[in-house]
């Protein structure tokens, strides 16, 4: 019997980067939400390690970081639900699930956290992601209030039933436009954004820090769609902002994304985190 | 629209009680597993307060508790899985599922852990239970290393898949049992049947601790056919052992439980803790 977890993907609202020598306290603060869907992943234990990714075959550094901490030598099956690179958190998801699959597999009765744990520092070390796989771990509108690994990390979460809208134009060159804004600038605007949130954590205001972050950091520019994309939502009285760091929106009553060049689809929030699928 | 919250009911495999005067500082380190069955609640806002469990007016007063530190007069709806008082914690887990239906339903924005931590401390005012709210905010078999409120807690978690057979056989006056029993010594052997657990996580070892826990407190002696029942499976190369506090039995591959005097059924293992339903 093969296992097969899931893990949600998520999109971040906004966050403030802290990166340390040591991965478990590196990550980032700030608000993600995780959605309805996003990966599932079986593995099968053989002589090579191969990772297929949507029926292709893939070079996945931070899957190749899990499988080869836990000493897993075979298949890694992976179907993923969004396009990697544009801001869903597809590489956190992967490295999470796999971690818990290959658990399963080889029964090495790792806890929870050793494993969460795990596969963020993979992220970490890879540079792919900060805050997915805390957020990932738990589901729900998960609050980071500290950077650190899920084991330590300080949550809180809302379970809040949003029928959200996305837009997804493109991918984002996350590195790049990382090195090209100030990371304490970035921090310090995260930071604030989150203290505002938790004064009056409602759907609305979560809306508005997200774009309050966009806007202040720059990266509402990227791509002039964004922008554009938002104020057609806001003008027919929706809620929307742009997905960190991906050429992405997300919105609350925003079917009027449709209208815009890219992929739209429309997902729900996840309540509970990486799991075990029947 | 009326919000429905699911909240699993929970076996406890052995247990440290820690009482201190701050109820969010009291609880119980040990081992519990979270089950598929549990409480349903929703709720709707009216004049009077009034709880209804399948289908009969009860006075609840860890629920009467919530309703009234949040504010709420109305009709509080709760469908139990399990009968109230042989060890499935349905008291917290209505309250827990409670406290995130009224803050639905009068949109009162609270975080997932300020609700649990109110449930947690609603079942500790009322002397209902001490670790099942802890449990029953995660999922899974949940291990509490230390016995504070859910949001203080530290936790962990395995994502076992398990089929669990139990056998009911009535209910425990927990108050009475645990005055009649030295609680130093109960923490004692809790403390050190964790410490064994976590040397070795498995399932077989969980069984092993849970019944060494049983019969060194004596509170396997409740009942005789508690231990019949144990041995029972045990000779069928089952594992078993007693669900604490109540007058229950838990196994895996336990079908001959199906023999004795009591209710018998098959439930899974939850993976997600307190959620909202579709």
């Amino acid at each position: 019997m093969r296992s097969k977890f899931f893990a949600p993907a998520s999109i971040t609202c906004f966050f403030a980067p802290v990166l340390q020598d040591d991965p478990l306290k590196s990550g980032s603060l700030g608000v993600s939400i995780t959605l309805s869907k996003g990966v599932r992943v079986s593995v099968e234990p053989s002589d090579d390690l191969t990772i297929i990714v949507n029926g292709e075959k893939w070079k996945f550094p931070t899957v190749q970081t899990i499988a080869k901490e836990l000493g897993f030598r075979g298949k890694i099956k992976i179907e993923m639900d969004f396009p990697a690179g544009c801001g869903f958190g597809m590489s956190g998801a992967s490295a999470l699930a796999s971690a818990f699959a290959i658990n399963e597999a080889l029964s090495l009765n790792k806890s929870f956290f050793e494993l969460a744990d795990l596969a963020h520092r993979a992220e970490v070390m890879n540079r792919t992601g900060l805050g997915d796989v805390v957020t990932q771990s738990f589901g729900g509108v998960v609050v980071r209030k500290s950077a650190f690994c899920p084991s330590k990390c300080s949550i809180d979460r809302f379970l809040w039933n949003l029928s959200l809208d996305l837009l997804i134009i493109g991918e984002l060159p996350t590195e790049r436009i990382l090195s090209d804004l100030s990371l304490n600038e970035v921090a310090r605007m995260g930071r604030e954004c989150l203290k505002e949130f938790l004064r009056n954590p409602t759907v609305k205001n979560l809306f508005k820090q997200s774009k309050v972050f966009a806007v202040r950091t720059g990266l509402i520019d990227v791509d002039s769609t964004i922008a554009d994309a938002i104020e057609a939502v806001e003008s027919s009285d929706g809620l929307a902002s742009m997905i960190m760091l991906g050429r992405a929106v997300f919105a609350v009553h925003g079917e009027v994304l449709k209208d815009f060049k890219g992929i739209y689809l429309k997902v729900g929030v996840d309540h509970c985190g990486v799991r075990m699928l029947d």
